[in-house]
């Protein structure tokens, strides 16, 4: 047998594992679509209680990981979101608690009538059937994801972050005890842990068992993704946020905002990556800006303006509009006006969220009439577009994508809507 | 130049020029989903009043077309989609009026609310920005898709069969010159001829400029679309609806739903294309049905129980079952029990509209709870899945995803939905 022969193998052999995978869990999702609320939430709440039982094997799964990536040199943030503590393992804990309490989507009638011809209507929410997530080296998304597509009546498929694989397999099993002790089959989660890419292009084709895949990550992720797939998908793509400051905004409450949106967790999606200035007060705000981010950490860099207002700040290049940082660096130019703000953002946003800053209402409309995103924000934080601010509960992550969802998707965004007709033997 | 580098010149060509109309389709859809309301019922009314003068021109070119097709030996049910009257362009004039008369999705509040941390929360419906349809050679879904997509905000690229050419053509012309006189830029609408492939193909590769495609038609169109676009898409599938009659069901209403299921529209995508029995009424029922069937000149394929019972029955092949006829043809099968029934429709039907005629509390709530489609009926005709008897007002088709849209796609289903934010200058 030659090599290649072998290996044609090897692929075919795979191809076949995922089929069979994906087909167990269309099976289970027909099981999971009909379970009660109280079945669901019996689970969780097991779950829930393993989790912080089992805490201490969990956190030594996460440590070989995490040594295993420190070894092979992964970035300080990428290993930061990889890293579980005792602390964070209790909030995976609460956060599925918290999927328990909330509403079951399932069955709720979102609209019901009397049509015209005698008919009644009703139209019911029901699961989507299978969910797979694609996603990064983030241990706690894999809890998160499974609580979510499970609350929601879906059976899911997760493929986390291969550096992540000892902590996923120790919270699956947790999760899988948790079903099994309920009367539930344990495909109702699948976990992927290879990132083989032949093995991901054969599971993207199936369409026949899978209902829909959620990428999560990094533009690579994301083109290979949309590249390969024939499953519809609701990317969640990276957040390239701005905020403009408006001539009218309130300059001190303005450093704040803009400061703490990156500051206070730089490495999320909803974090400011670009101030837009006005240019009537950039000789006012941006030395004032500079200061705070200096003393939080923040790297600034500016364009030619802001270069000559803050003589600390960097010379930005051309590739750092539109970039995602994912760490304490801040990119910042002034503009001439709210439409050379909104020109910006139409070139190097990313449709996640934007925000203005101002107290003059024709700019505030005109802002939101004409900068796209799936959250636009007036005087707040781009951080506030997440799923627990925006009262959404709990999420899976933001949809940077039009069609099904756009912003946070929370239990809602993970169900269909049937409609189910009850007529007195109409004929047509 | 040899004769395969000039082809792939013409090929490159192509894509250039797709590319070049898919890019102004996406700045014309900037403008369109800024219109007012008003804008938007001007064109419209404009349309109609042009489609009901132009009459004449209009059924001048749809004639070159049937003429062409009927020569070119289209099956008859294709010849009679593709035929237009005068009847049926007064029926569209009257359609774009309806879809003028509608109230207008863009800018809606879905939800409003304040959140827990004090922000004012918007869901605010948003145009999906340039929607593709792919359809069959029926020039009527051209303006009631156009009408749809423009007064939900959107630019639209429309494809229809080849066949309907110079109809759509000349419908075009009266779109583009009511665009035109209303200051609307004619990209607004974009409509393409050919059905080469290979343009095919690379128009499905500008998810860059458009945001849904939505095919509507047979297995072989849905199958080369799905194979070949990154652009989301809303599948419209073939209807494969079942009507299962229980044991309880009142025998002479379910013969008259089960007939004019099928004889009322055979070419819809919503008539009955299999009718299940219940094996205890079996005797009493089938009888009934096939008497009424060859009065209304369906020819009935059963299996060998039913062919027992009505011996002018056909016997039907293993491939009528899940097959859409589109024709006076209809199955019948003797199943044992609704689960049986159940049973035959997860593995043949197409998610599309299933029926239960019964009287049984039980065996309804089994059936609704079990059978997936987009809609599910008790006690009516499977022909009630259609957006205009269901109250949307009017549809582009029935789609059979359950991500995005499931069943009739009116105005909501082409829109998608953002947030809005308000804050006071919270910080986070």
């Amino acid at each position: 047998m030659t090599s290649s022969s072998s290996n044609r193998d090897v692929a075919a052999g795979r191809s076949v594992a995922v089929e069979h995978l994906a087909r167990q869990a269309r099976e289970a999702s027909r099981a999971v679509a009909r379970l009660s609320t109280e079945s669901k939430n019996a689970v969780l709440m097991d779950l829930a209680a393993r989790l912080e039982q089992d805490a201490a094997v969990i956190l030594k799964a996460n440590e070989r990981d995490v040594a295993a990536a420190g070894a092979a040199g992964l970035p300080e943030a990428r290993l930061q979101r990889l890293c579980l503590t005792a602390a964070s393992v209790r909030q995976m804990a609460e956060g599925v608690r918290q999927v328990a309490a909330l509403d079951d989507p399932v069955g709720q009638v979102t609209r019901q009538y009397q049509a015209a011809n005698g008919l009644s209507v009703a139209k019911v929410r029901c699961p989507l059937g299978v969910v797979m997530m694609i996603y990064e080296a983030r241990p706690n998304v894999t809890i998160d994801a499974f609580a979510l597509c499970f609350k929601a009546g879906n059976a899911c498929i997760l493929k986390g972050g291969r550096e992540a694989i000892e902590s996923n397999r120790a919270l699956g099993s947790l999760a899988w005890a948790a079903l099994e002790a309920n009367g539930v089959a344990r495909e109702a989660l699948s976990l992927l842990a290879a990132s083989d890419r032949d093995e991901m292009k054969a599971l993207l084709r199936l369409d026949a068992y899978i209902d829909l895949v959620i990428p999560r990550g990094g533009v690579e992720l994301l083109r290979f993704v949309h590249e390969h797939s024939r499953i519809p998908m609701v990317q969640h793509f990276q957040g390239v946020c701005h905020i403009f400051v408006d001539v009218s905004a309130d300059l001190d409450r303005a450093v704040d905002i803009c400061t703490s949106a990156k500051a206070s967790a730089p490495a999320t999606c909803n974090a400011v990556e670009a101030v837009l200035v006005h240019e009537q007060i950039a000789a006012a705000f941006v030395p004032k800006l500079a200061a705070r981010l200096k003393a939080e950490g923040v790297e600034l860099r500016g364009d030619s303006v802001v270069c000559g207002l803050a003589p600390k700040a960097i010379a930005a290049r051309e590739d750092d509009w539109g970039r995602e940082f994912l760490e304490l660096v801040l990119a910042c130019k002034v503009v001439g006006d709210v439409d050379a703000a909104i020109a910006h953002i139409r070139r190097y946003g990313s449709n996640h969220t934007e925000a203005i800053l101002s107290n003059d209402p024709t700019s505030q409309q005109r802002f939101l009439d004409e900068v796209q995103a799936s959250c636009t924000l007036v005087n707040a934080s781009t951080r506030f577009n997440d799923g627990f601010q925006l009262g959404l509960g709990a999420e899976i992550g933001i949809s940077t994508s039009k069609v099904h969802a756009y912003g946070p998707m929370g239990l809602e965004e993970l169900t269909s809507q049937r409609y189910v007709v009850r007529g007195n033997w109409q004929s047509r």
